[in-house]
């Protein structure tokens, strides 16, 4: 008598497994979750920064800070008006999905809108961690150069949005606006794409109403 | 009759093994090598096509690229006049020894004077990672922010020497040079720093002197 072998159909890493259980819970507090992703300096928490001022009092955002060290990120987005926590990795050079959830105890998602996570700056190894929230973030910086995407391919190819960030500074340096988006459109065709400056605030409002549009969306599903 | 137990005194890593064995290449062969550090965008290939320029036709550099792909650096490299392999790493988010062991079978040594390793670009990972290189060299840049020796302590701990680039931007971003130097202080006392810009020169000349002076230091050695 042959015994039926049982096959387990869709074996998750435990990261994969968590990344789905802070998903849940983004989902169940329609909370608008995002991983900002980027080089070291482009500019991760002045965006962030920059979006708080924007935003009225009808949204709130909350910020997980990933950094290998120092507590100066979370000090920065919370006299900008966050509700912030700081992870520190200790030499660890991206978030994972158990450092989220052990964050997320640090945080009431009843009282949020939205959620950025600020991963480690790294444009290597944060790409193949799932967090578990809604959308990828990149943040480009004009300063690190044309070449970017294809040299990074993994990490742009990975993404939902990209930021470019500095754009104040493009009179200033040698940077082929054209090579850039061809690199971006062959990894990643269509990815919706935000230039802005934190100096002069180019670019915010363009990028406060799509974060509008999507935390109403998330607030309107049945 | 009791046994006596072997004891293995110094258990280095497979990469630090390998490590040594580069190093002992450079050293018959007189060639001082140095790893070349950054984030992405930092500009060490801007840094290696400016020092290639300044360098007369008696110190011959090469040069050992590092990215995940493209050889979009190496052919920088070769137009500016040196010897270039590149390695890519497929994903990989640094270098280890045994790549440059590789690298080394498509090179001269004994026609080089002075060889750069350019690493991938990351402010984490491949500090963890010896090389067999003589130096460390950090190449630092305005735009990343004056705070990345408190936020990247691993990788500003372990470097020899610290580039400071991009300098010619300073008049458009807000940076403090106070802060910035008092981190690396604490992390690297008295760490030989040159500040340059590939735009205009600047801060080029004391950093070629330091580089002739390492090259005959190896070149004298008997």
């Amino acid at each position: 008598m042959s015994k039926t072998i049982p096959v387990v159909e869709k074996i998750l890493s435990a990261n994969d497994e968590l990344s789905e259980v802070n998903r849940s819970r983004f989902d169940a507090a329609r909370v608008f979750a995002m991983n900002f992703m980027a080089s070291p300096g482009a500019g991760k928490t002045s965006v962030i920064e920059q979006t708080l001022k924007r935003l009225g009092d009808d949204l709130r955002l909350g910020v997980i800070e990933g950094d290998i060290a120092t507590t100066i990120d979370a000090e920065r987005v919370q006299e900008a008006g966050a509700m912030a926590v700081q992870i520190n990795t200790g030499g660890n050079c991206h978030l994972e999905a158990y450092m989220i959830r052990d964050a997320l105890s640090q945080l009431s998602l009843d009282e949020l809108d939205m959620l950025v996570v600020e991963n480690v700056g790294n444009l290597v190894c944060p790409a193949n961690f799932k967090l578990g929230t809604h959308k990828n973030v990149l943040i480009a910086s004009v300063p690190e150069g044309d070449d970017k995407p294809y040299k990074y391919p993994g990490m742009y190819r990975g993404v939902d949005v990209l930021i470019l960030n500095k754009t104040d500074l493009l009179p200033y340096i040698k940077f082929n606006m054209d090579y850039f988006r061809e690199g971006v459109e062959i990894l990643n065709p269509g990815l919706t794409t935000f230039p802005v400056s934190c100096h002069t605030g180019e670019g915010f409002d363009a990028w406060i109403a799509w974060l509008r549009e999507q935390a109403e969306a998330m607030r309107s599903q049945s």
